[in-house]
């Protein structure tokens, strides 16, 4: 069998309201083979980091010549610009408003283009609804196997968020950001786990507990006490077994705690 | 590759349970190459309004062929009828309970018949799940090729719900209902834009705040001010920029409001 | 058309994270062509029993030579194992926890096999996600036609939830729990149609209601008054006319009721 191509939506239009499934039915025009996937529709309300960060925790698990669509886009209908990213594995269809960010991070990009090309777009172009009538299409189409260049010219330096956070300093706290809080209550920090020495010590201070136990997996731990581990989207995660670490800790998506790599050096003592 | 075909699902099932799921896997016995995809299952329960206004809002962007499947049921296993209705363009296929009712506004119907085929359903049809032994096997069936006349007479007289106002009229303050409130708090008014001439003023007043700027779309607004644009329906909408219109004006779906088309005349004034 | 083949999910990841979607990235890469349709997500985090009454509800609905993948795994990472089970007309992909009870209580299990290969998992296992890098790998390469033994050694005994209370004895209320309650608050009880006599009178009785009225469907009722009817999945139900039965009469998932089904002998009566 031939493979029809996948096509996966991340959007924060929900699912209440009828906005993905028109997606669906003009991809399904274009390219009527299509496998299309839902990665969340449950990002925030016009939360372009947080779109990033989902984006950037489910794109991997998907194979070779997948076309991720992104749809975080409060400037809809302005002169923000829509953007087609290539990289050696993967295509991305966004909105050119940092949505690409987490990925930008870590892979190399091989061609990035604007979505401009008239043909390739749904006739009568919603003021409001460009998922459906810009990015939908655009995507369908790359899929048949039209090239990036058909869509638009080059386009430059792409909008980039700032970073999460510093780069951790052996040996010393550092401000680190939760980037979310998943359905179990697990709380990922921006920590990604090629970016340290994991063979060293890792301590994580939130306001009132001090978390320095790293588990292998959620079943490993014996108590209700939290604990640290590298989760499955690569990242240093506080988990309670069977319970919900940001509800005990008081941690939301945003929100700062200290973590230090390596032995505490003098420079890294709290009194 | 040929086209395998395209079934939507608009229901008040909501995800939790499995009845979506139960009705695809039924599909999909009869049609294993259907495109299956959900419209929306949060139609609140049994609110055939709601039911309708959504379908109404997702279908268009579907290509010719496809099949949409409604289920709001308060009546099912009772004398209501199912019906199959035919239009240039789509299939419909739900109960005769008003479901259909947007959909009658703006299409022309070429032919509706009643559900009556046994061979066409499942062995055994269970008296509280319609939408997975009766109305889900005729979209299945309808989708291998057969023609409506199969499955049962012709359906005469369907079901109408009351409009859902007045026509406007020019200068006149007209109460318009609310039609829904979307995930992000936008607030769609039972307004067609190719009902109204929108080269003139427009004026909707609601519980303390006048509205009278018209955008094209949310990033145009400057300021945290309610505005009012065409959606990417076809209807008249009450946004905020990046906020909630719908909570700041305290407005539900089947609320009333006032809207007044075109310059206001003495009669229109309101003191 | 030849059949691509369907694999169901059911599990407790939501659909906010982007957890539900990787698995499907993995399938897809494994098996292009796979249907894949979901259950639910909504499975309470954890919640072993409910993922098993709500596996029991849909997978009949399915085809023969459906695959369901059902992954509600406190354990994960530890030592319990991941099972493959076949009865005549479908397969089932799980841990080995529990989470098939409810499906072992009436099918007949022509294999079960421990899933051991290597070479039917992702290269490198998360011992976070194995829904991701075990369960969803296993039930692709089974829709590409490999058989269970290929997967790993014969499974011996599996594990059992209890019973979900003793069988009713004719005339003597007995207790039965509550097995779930759906979005329209309708009440399913541990009673299947099949294992009482419906000839006979029913009586259920909670805090408060003694119920005695059998319907056979929600239209049937006349009044607010909750009813009993047997549902789309076979089980006793409590209902109450576009009502939620659940919140009248105060009860959840696992509460118990009385049942008395036959004539209630004297031993029976309650003063």
């Amino acid at each position: 069998m031939s493979n029809p191509g996948i096509i996966t939506l991340t959007t924060d239009f929900g699912t209440a309201d009828t906005f993905v499934g028109q997606m669906k039915g003009v991809i399904l025009e274009i390219h009527p083979g299509a496998q299309i996937v839902d990665l969340t529709h449950e990002v925030p309300a016009h939360d372009i980091v947080a779109g990033a960060v989902a984006l950037r925790a489910g794109y991997a698990a998907f194979p070779r010549g997948t076309v991720h669509v992104a749809v975080v886009d409060p400037g809809v209908g302005t002169t923000r610009r829509g953007i087609v990213v290539r990289t050696a594995r993967h295509t991305f269809v966004a909105p050119d408003n940092g949505l690409l960010s987490k990925i930008l991070e870590e892979v190399v990009v091989e061609s990035a283009h604007v979505l401009k090309s008239e043909r390739h777009r749904r006739a009568e172009v919603s003021a409001t609804f460009e998922g459906r009538d810009v990015f939908a299409p655009a995507a369908a189409w790359l899929l048949r196997g039209i090239v990036p260049d058909e869509l638009g010219p080059p386009a430059g330096d792409l909008v980039r968020l700032p970073p999460s956070g510093p780069p951790l300093e052996p040996g010393r706290p550092t401000p680190v950001r939760v980037l979310m809080v998943d359905r179990f209550g697990n709380v990922t920090l921006a920590v990604a786990r090629n970016a340290i020495d994991t063979s060293q010590p890792l301590r994580v201070e939130t306001k009132g507990e001090t978390i320095t136990t790293v588990l292998y997996t959620y079943g490993d731990s014996r108590d209700d006490c939290p604990f640290l581990l590298f989760n499955s989207a690569g990242y240093l995660e506080i988990a309670v077994r069977e319970g919900r670490a940001a509800d005990r800790l008081g941690l939301l998506a945003g929100d700062e705690v200290l973590v230090t790599a390596g032995p505490a050096g003098p420079a890294g003592e709290r009194g």
